[in-house]
């Protein structure tokens, strides 16, 4: 495996930077879903680059076009297949990064694996322009889980030490805001764009976080032990480019506490079982409590930087100073905001089909 | 699936909390490798409980019992499977959970997932129990890296908010410690254990971080992508039990940081490629680096406390108080640091046979 | 993988001739379904060898323990786990077939597969003892099929070249038969064991074939291309030992048929859509068609037979002669009935369960 | 899952026969593979339709355009995808057929399991152009294949009650043959050709048998019960629409011998083990043999005749005559020899993938 997430679904990525097109296909899709392809383009939109100050200057149309999986604009069930054709690359600007790897990519690791056979162009396969087909297909999961009243919901949550209000964990909710750079409080959404205004005049970049709430879960998903909620959601975030941790509901800040603080105890509302408070995160033994799902995600900062940076030649086994060319974000968080909100969308839907076989023998019963 | 990890080995572990017994099964262990029993004994000691002050009085020799996978002590190609009989049980202490579910525990999730089949005594599946049949896979997994000079280390990097020192990034060594409570500063260790005597005393408990290492580790391993290292450890690490966060490198802290700071340069070391610092953890674009691999794990408190907490009568629908009997760890922290050491190997053991056919084209044009 | 089967169930069979036991389990068995440990029990002694003249003298009671996955005996939603002792093992018998390699056996190719260090004790775990495991598995599925109006029969359609009668392929049945030889012609029965009889006393051995039938199978079931119900039938029924055959409906015979002979004409019934004959056997295009499935396995003569025979000192590197002892069937298909009737049952739940979530978006448009 | 094949490769099949194209991705593929885009096309001629009088007017160019996976036409280890366009279509042939289900054709099935969401144009998803981008993959491993000096060899065994000469068991061959129709008996070949086209003037279609062999195969490939060699082929080869039984070695006929005929013997030749007659088809006990693999495949004739038929209207649930209009081989057979290669291809590339960690633990004791 390598580049395929999911088990009822089955999501795959495939393409490179500079390849002639990048692409997904779904497979395990049940039929009958008309997919919304302006709410689609609305929401790639987000993602794409070259939309403002904040980020990278290469600008791709990155509409999908749709080769299978469809009938009259319907999920027949077949696996459905999109492309983004790569029209506006640049490959000169990456002849040095053959020999001379850039500090935090991947080059220096996928010349190991791959025997000096990787395509260096743009990064290969391990660019961040890979998130395009993850965003189409979270897209349509999101949906999928919008039509079963699941909303997923994401917001800068730190660029720097600059840091905007958390979610309400019990009731999460974005207010009106500016959909490329989404944040609950908006004077330090103002802070962090002059923050990345600054690295960015300072040929330098900054790293961050991103938080997510799913609200409208119902309880019940997930799996025991390696396909809980938490492992499923793992495995996907890692595979966005730059993410170095992840936590759920109190995290790490959690691990600080004791039992009678970090505990949610149970009551009832309005006939329904419910926490008192939301530190498990809307997971309890990997499976959803029907409380909002919450998680953060930390971001390293773009490793592409402007200014000179100490590497190696590999063909001459010595020392070398790297500078790169080439266009990049200063900042990549904005960006990937609806990145975690579809990686948590496909996940999500995969649950969710996956536990459609759950009450086979009970509820009959009922 | 859900109780099934890997990819070129298939770990699936079974058996609930006080079913006759857990265990777990290996398919995909090559043939010909011998296992040390004595030294699987010794590991699987350092998780087992009622060993000393820090840990739940339950006491079971916890030994395995191989059905099948060897000849002569030696794997044999076949599935490996092992057994740990569940002698020690007391389950009328859990009699009352199958109606009032434990905070922060699996029991309403299980029972709104399951149907109320679950099995509830002793939280059945989702025990922390299951941890030792994960420790004899992972316990073989150690071995099987220890020839290939890849060693794992772990330690307990905090206890609620008292810290341990971290490892050294580039070069990580446990010193000789206690092997039931290990740390890297001794005084540290000391106020750790106070503080556990403590949450004992009051019937409370706390939580904590595992700060874990790999070293020796080539590089080229992982895959692009859902399959990268950090997927590949993701997964694995949230099926242990309460575990609620994940960073690998500078994580979290990074993510506050610019790419200048956050950047590892490379240079040439006799006559290898390293990098300068190690910040990105062992792992780029979800490759090995070759560096070692460095990985925080945050676990919350134990759930089960003996004070009285809000809950819910599921019979009754209205609330309810919650006392729990039974035997409980105050911090499961001590005890999870092996189960983090054999987590970790079972997913770099997975990832070094998957990376077997990686050279097929290109090593004979070397 | 190897010794996993099954996508929404995970059949995993593991343990070796005489290792200390042998065992299966299925990971993703949904909670609620009472097992009937009569039934299974019933259905098992079908497999069991030493009942009869037509199979080896090895007794072994072959009750199968259950390790995990109930509660009060019903599934609780976590891994099933059910082993068997080996109690009754002579490996002696087998010490010169490391050396020298039985024909028709994998002893050979398992010697090159396991580099030497293979189980090869009563042929380790590629006996055909592994299809007790399979079998307890099977039992349960055939359990669950019942519940939803799906029966499995099976029949030996030939031993040699004596043949029985096929089931009618509209509307199979089996007559009250012996059920350990079931057969619809009682003639052909016992042309069938007097020459088995025959082999026995000849020291040789014969094959034959198993028919099986699969009625009230709903249609829809199976998934395109690589998971369609042929597909699924053929990975788990090639599993059998000493299986070199499967055909689907009229097979091999309907490649002799013209298309206006061979297909089979829709109408209604019933308000229903049949079709007018059922040489598809019950599967279009890897779904099924509602109508019975219909499949025929041709099993290879028992290899293990008393004459000498040619083979080859592996030590020695030359030509040697092998005459085996131990205890074998001179004719594996009575014994295999039930096996077939096992895999058959246990490919059907496993698609039956993936195809839960088929319906997801288009029910409630109906 | 469903049109995803593999262990180490991930083969996934995507597109309708009258979607914007069909294609396939190769997840998986080791870096440093030259892909021979010459030899690939003329193996993919040999499948394409409109070349001769046995096949479909239908006329495409069917050359693959790629879109990943490739650097400078090399495999570079990020999946390899490639599609073909679907450019001549005439979907107005099908209208019918969505109310009136084709005798012998998934439609009907089809309807029943995606809702009548289904893309019934030229039968969607099932079409038999899916073993285009089937025959990409497949042409592919045939070249890694080659490499290894391992060859795959196919003829068709039979048309109709005319058979061909079978292959030599100890050394298949295939002599300077049409490409387009490879028979070994040359007199047979133009009886099945006279066969193929009384059956096009009688507006009736005939079926028939390939026989396949791989030699060059080392000892040690496959794996014990689920993924032996045997059940791999199994699962990709009833992939290939209109297949219906598959056998190895002697297979059916093999289930009428005794063991003293069907057992193989060894000897040494050469200073290697090898069996002195090759009816166990190369595969003992699910792992290759070293001897060659032999295995037959058995095609249903065509479905789509163009005389009239008995079916059913959905749309009014009564009975409905129906006449098949389109362009369709009146058997399926000839095109049919290279989709065989190709499945098989496929499935020893992957299983050789899986081998290369066997000897992990043993080579170096050697």
């Amino acid at each position: 495996m390598s580049s395929i997430y999911g088990e009822a679904l089955r999501v795959s990525i495939f393409g490179q930077s500079h390849s002639p097109a990048i692409g997904v296909t779904i497979d395990g899709l049940p039929a009958g879903f008309p997919v919304d392809m302006d709410a689609l383009g609305a929401f790639l939109a987000r993602r794409a680059p070259g939309r403002n100050a904040f980020s990278t200057p290469r600008k791709e149309a990155d509409l999908p076009e749709f080769l299978g999986g469809l009938a009259d604009g319907v999920t027949c069930g077949a696996p459905l297949t999109a492309i983004i054709r790569n029209t506006n690359t640049r490959s000169g600007d990456y002849d040095n990064l053959r020999d001379i790897p850039r500090p935090a990519h991947a080059d220096y690791a996928a010349q190991v694996k791959f025997g000096g056979f990787q395509d260096t162009a743009g990064g290969g396969h391990f660019s961040a322009r890979l998130t395009a087909p993850l965003c189409v297909a979270g897209g349509i999961c999101l949906q999928i889980l919008a039509r079963q009243g699941i909303r997923v919901l994401a917001h800068i949550a730190s660029v720097g030490e600059v840091e905007d209000r958390p979610f309400d964990p019990m009731r999460p909710a974005l207010p009106e805001t500016n959909p490329d750079f989404p944040v609950l409080d908006q004077d330090a959404g103002l802070a962090m764009q002059a923050l990345i205004a600054r690295c960015r005049s300072e040929e330098d970049s900054v790293g961050g976080t991103v938080e997510c709430a799913l609200t409208g879960v119902p309880a019940g998903l997930g799996d025991p032990i390696f396909d809980g909620m938490e492992n499923r959601l793992a495995r996907i975030l890692f595979g966005i480019p730059a993410v170095k941790g992840l936590e759920f509901g109190s995290g790490f800040a959690g691990s600080r506490l004791r039992g009678s603080q970090n505990n949610d105890g149970f009551h009832m509302e309005g006939g329904q079982v419910r926490t008192l408070s939301n530190r498990h995160g809307g997971i309890l033994g990997g499976i959803t409590s029907g409380m909002p799902i919450l998680l953060r995600v930390a971001f390293k900062p773009t490793p592409s930087i402007a200014r000179p940076q100490r590497s190696v030649s590999l063909s001459a086994g010595q020392d070398a100073e790297l500078r790169i060319r080439g266009r990049h974000d200063p900042c990549i968080v904005p960006r990937a905001v609806p990145c975690v909100e579809a990686a948590a969308a496909i996940a999500l839907t995969d649950a969710l089909l996956c536990s459609k076989k759950d009450t086979m023998f009970w509820e009959e019963t009922l």
